[in-house]
């Protein structure tokens, strides 16, 4: 039986010592007064720890069932999922326009992560409610949007993507689904999605599909693809449900993890569907979902692995196993605990400097977010738009393999189902997969986002981080300790992104073939940069003798660990971008 | 649906390009041309194609179960084993003494690839008769060895390995099962095992298990143990079977993976036991299955990453999905295939020069342990305790990533368990766990074999691959392309052997921090040094005009891959380890 309990204490010491939201003058952060933050987490731990966690096992082991065009989700949900409405935490970042709280989305970020961890595939079937709550939210007219966001900000109607069809994925150009287009304005929507996530369940009134498909006229490729609304059940007038629209579950799909979700394909028999956002525009429609989800994804990436790293840390301190080889540590015993062992506390290193790390880089990256929304800030938007794909892959290959190091620990117990370890690592692999798998992200990254504005976003976050060295190193053990190591990550990544521009233009794949180096190379130093602000704001806590000590002494020495053993890294990816295109394309495909 | 297809190609050209088995010197490697390895391996290839790999899937999803006591395995098992045992292949390495075909232990290893990488979930059954075999082969009495081996060659009967308890796995000081001996030698043996893979099942006349227990003054922890024989029928004086035991199957275990072997509680109730080797001194019996069991598993690292990676390049082959950057590939298609993509390429040139730098290290092991046990050449026994650790550590992380890799290739659908990629990354992962989790092979590797004989097998390893160097840089793109990076390598290798010497006579944990990534650097340098080996009898070959130019080519371009993308890792694994203890060991269990 696993055990989850939230990190608040993490979560304030980044909201309030390293990110210092009160203080950010973005419309809306001067509310997130500690008190009023540690409340909220406070809360959002209970029931995750209460009422979402106790379901993560028996949904991962129970699943969804489809029983005569019915989903039926696992026992409990349905009961945890009225909790989560009732509470108000389906709400929390919406517009208060339709009902929604308007708190800020770091805030938000950080009550997400506590719900992730708890119980991922639980906490989906609201995750994609609100990626369509914010496409229709930004894409919708006056009256699409008084007919579905009241209803979606309370999950009582639920959403979806629609995106996936049997024979195409990332190429979204060829998609077959289509919209024809009828006398009232409606259209009618025929064709097969595949890999829905909350496609259909049980615990709520209506669900709302949004669904890219081709109208005609729109010419070949992306560019002839348009959104739909298609809610499951049609909406009257007086918002009232109607009758039942034409689209049905295929099937629920068998997963390696997240069991709980489930996972439809989803048939559409010429479903009545209504145009969301502009006629042959839905991509760009389909993207404000998209960047959100990428965010929410990475944020699984390292919620799972949180979760894990909580049960392989009890697991090390509880399992008695050998001796330390300095001393024996438990006499009493038949033998020290699994902590005592170096390569253990390796491995809880590694996970916690990595927990830590992502932590403090997606809540400012929801900083980021705020700043951009509720500033209209253009900097900032670009900012965020390059670091979404870095936070999608980086994390979430990271928060897999953490979550793998928390099953090893384990041992043998690790690779039995019942002791909870094996669900972690199977949940957390489908993030490095869905919302577009992180081959593309490392794409996105280095063949659009690098470039894009001419590459002024990458030339602002190069200043950012040379600027808080330069503001930072008359604090001579923050600099040897942390400084200088983010500096020459930091010089790594440039002399990267300098390879790829000078390549470039002679042969594309040069770029192309260290992509995915380069999308941890970032990771990596973003992760350092935010580690460097934790230490300086830990030691500027010590040094004011607020209290805490523990805390922020464990913070800087954590800090160490990540800037001595993980940021090595570096000059790996560096060696294998710079061995460019060559080693990578020069097989033909048939000598493979 | 997944497929396979024995890599016989290339393990003919290991054989007898890069070994040079038949002039090896070794008695029975004479035997070995390339004829007749070359049908040996056709034969195992078809039957682990029609045969074998067929029941991969179904023997996941269906599993073992016991009913009444009695465990069955899946469908199509009982007659896949019988057809291995008619065929001979239980047999391959055994001694002719016992009805077994004497035959060098690296082609037994090769065809043992082609088994694994079928269906690892049945073959363990044949792998766990073997290891117990040769426990009996060493250390039993001739009238153990004539009542227990024949059957066990032809795996009429089959054996286990019963060391892991409830309490205690690693730490095997701890263990409980109890001892009594009888007025007849033999011994009453009680006590709870667990995990024990090919426990029980329907496909064998009997069971031998292997069990280590405690008798009575033996001392404290591991000193008190001894391995006892108990079958689970008795053997009459004649050779048939007698009552049934008293040990019986508690329960089969819910694994992540391997469903189709049954992992089994055993429970001995009394059971009668009989002693195989010296009464306490059973830890050095069971090394002789352990250390067979490590290179098996190393051995099922790479195997399982094979087989994932034929069905990732069949994929990146067919799927169509976007176009190639540098120009249209497939201008009548709707889209390119995968694998015109850079980033796709890079997973699968990581999987191929991964899994073939494997195989040669391997091949090149198990030649080491013929010529250790048909030389008695304490070198090579040396030289191939010292790489034990790292075959099976090494090779099995790197395999698990592989797989993930190959996985990772088929987006969404290799999440969707019907696929078949899933159950290579559920299977795989327990290599990484059983027979010695990973990180206790590190610490046998730097806490035990680097010092043996005062470190004279890693210096005999140096040497090696410093003679190897010298001997070939003559040859100006041999030495640029690979000599040159096999160099600093090793450099790297050596500067962290030497940094353990220097810190650990300070501080034993400043070796034990950097165990871990020591290992890996370690498998590096080994597979760097097998590159270096297979690149040149490429480039003998092709000098030659032997032919089978494109085999040749495309060994050479895998080879530069690793070469210039992962041998690049050492520099990283050599930083995190000059960063030593501090790091790793600074907080208190607590502060975590």
């Amino acid at each position: 039986m696993t055990q989850y309990n939230a990190p608040t204490r993490d979560m304030q010491f980044l909201l309030h010592d390293v990110l210092e939201v009160t203080k950010s003058g973005v419309p809306g952060h001067e509310e997130l007064e500690p008190d009023f933050t540690g409340a909220v987490l406070e809360e959002a731990g209970k029931i995750a720890r209460d009422v979402l966690h106790p379901l993560n096992a028996s949904g991962d082991q129970e699943g969804c069932r489809l029983e005569n065009g019915v989903v039926y989700t696992p026992k409990g949900y349905k009961q945890a999922f009225q909790a989560m409405k009732e509470g108000g935490w389906t709400a929390l970042d919406c517009d208060p326009a339709y009902g929604g709280q308007g708190m800020a989305y770091v805030l938000a970020t950080a009550v997400g992560e506590i719900f992730v961890s708890a119980n991922m595939a639980f906490n989906m079937y609201q995750g994609l409610t609100h990626g369509a709550y914010s496409a229709i939210h930004a894409h919708g007219t006056e009256d699409q949007k008084a007919t579905y966001l009241p209803k979606m900000v309370t999950c009582d109607w639920t959403g979806t993507m629609n995106l996936t069809e049997p024979h195409c994925g990332t190429d979204l150009g060829q998609l077959r689904t289509k919209a024809e287009p009828q006398a009232d304005g409606s259209y009618k929507i025929t064709g097969q999605k595949i890999f829905i996530s909350a496609g259909d369940h049980d615990m709520s009134d209506n669900v709302i599909h949004l669904v890219l498909a081709k109208a005609p006229g729109g010419g070949e490729g992306t560019k002839g693809i348009s959104l739909f609304i298609v809610p499951k059940f049609m909406v009257n007038a007086d918002g009232s449900l109607g009758p039942r629209n034409a689209v049905s579950v295929g099937k629920i799909e068998e997963k390696m993890g997240i069991h709980g979700n489930a996972t439809c394909v989803m048939n559409y028999d010429g479903a009545t569907g209504f145009l969301l956002g502009e006629l042959h525009k839905g991509m760009r429609a389909m993207f404000t979902m998209m960047n959100e989800a990428r965010l929410g994804v990475g944020l699984q990436g390292y919620a799972v692995a949180e979760a894990a790293y909580q049960n392989a840390l009890a697991y090390a301190k509880d399992r008695l196993q050998g001796r330390d080889v300095t001393g024996v540590k438990n006499p009493t015993g038949p033998a020290d605990p699994l902590i005592v062992h170096p390569d253990i506390r390796r491995a809880l290193m590694d996970q916690k400097s990595f927990v830590e790390g992502a932590r403090a880089f997606t809540l400012w990256g929801a900083t980021l977010i705020d700043r951009a929304h509720r500033e209209k800030d253009a900097a900032a938007e670009g900012l965020i738009s390059l670091l979404t794909p870095v936070i999608k892959g980086f994390q979430t290959d990271k928060g897999f393999d953490s979550a793998v190091q928390a099953q090893q620990i384990w041992g043998g117990h690790g690779y039995i189902e019942e002791q909870g370890m094996s669900q972690f690592v199977r949940d957390a692999r489908i993030a490095m997969i869905y919302e577009g798998a992180n081959g593309v992200q490392a794409l996105d990254l280095v063949g659009r986002k690098l470039a894009d504005g001419g590459g002024k976003h990458v030339m602002a976050f190069f200043e950012l981080v040379k600027g808080f060295i330069k503001e930072n190193e008359g604090d001579a053990e923050l600099k040897a300790q942390f400084l200088d190591p983010l500096k020459a990550a930091s010089k790594d990544l440039q002399t990267a992104a300098m390879f790829f521009m000078s390549e470039a233009t002679k042969n594309p794949n040069a770029a192309l073939a260290g992509s995915y180096d380069f999308m941890h190379l970032f990771g990596h130093v973003c992760f350092g940069y935010m580690w460097a602000r934790q230490a300086k704001a830990a030691r500027a806590a010590l040094a004011a003798g607020t209290g805490d000590t523990a805390f922020y002494e464990t913070k800087l020495a954590t800090g160490r660990y990540y800037m001595a053993r993980q940021l090595p890294a570096t000059m790996m990816h560096l060696a294998r971008i710079q061995s460019g295109a060559d080693p990578v394309m020069t097989l033909a495909a048939e000598a493979f």
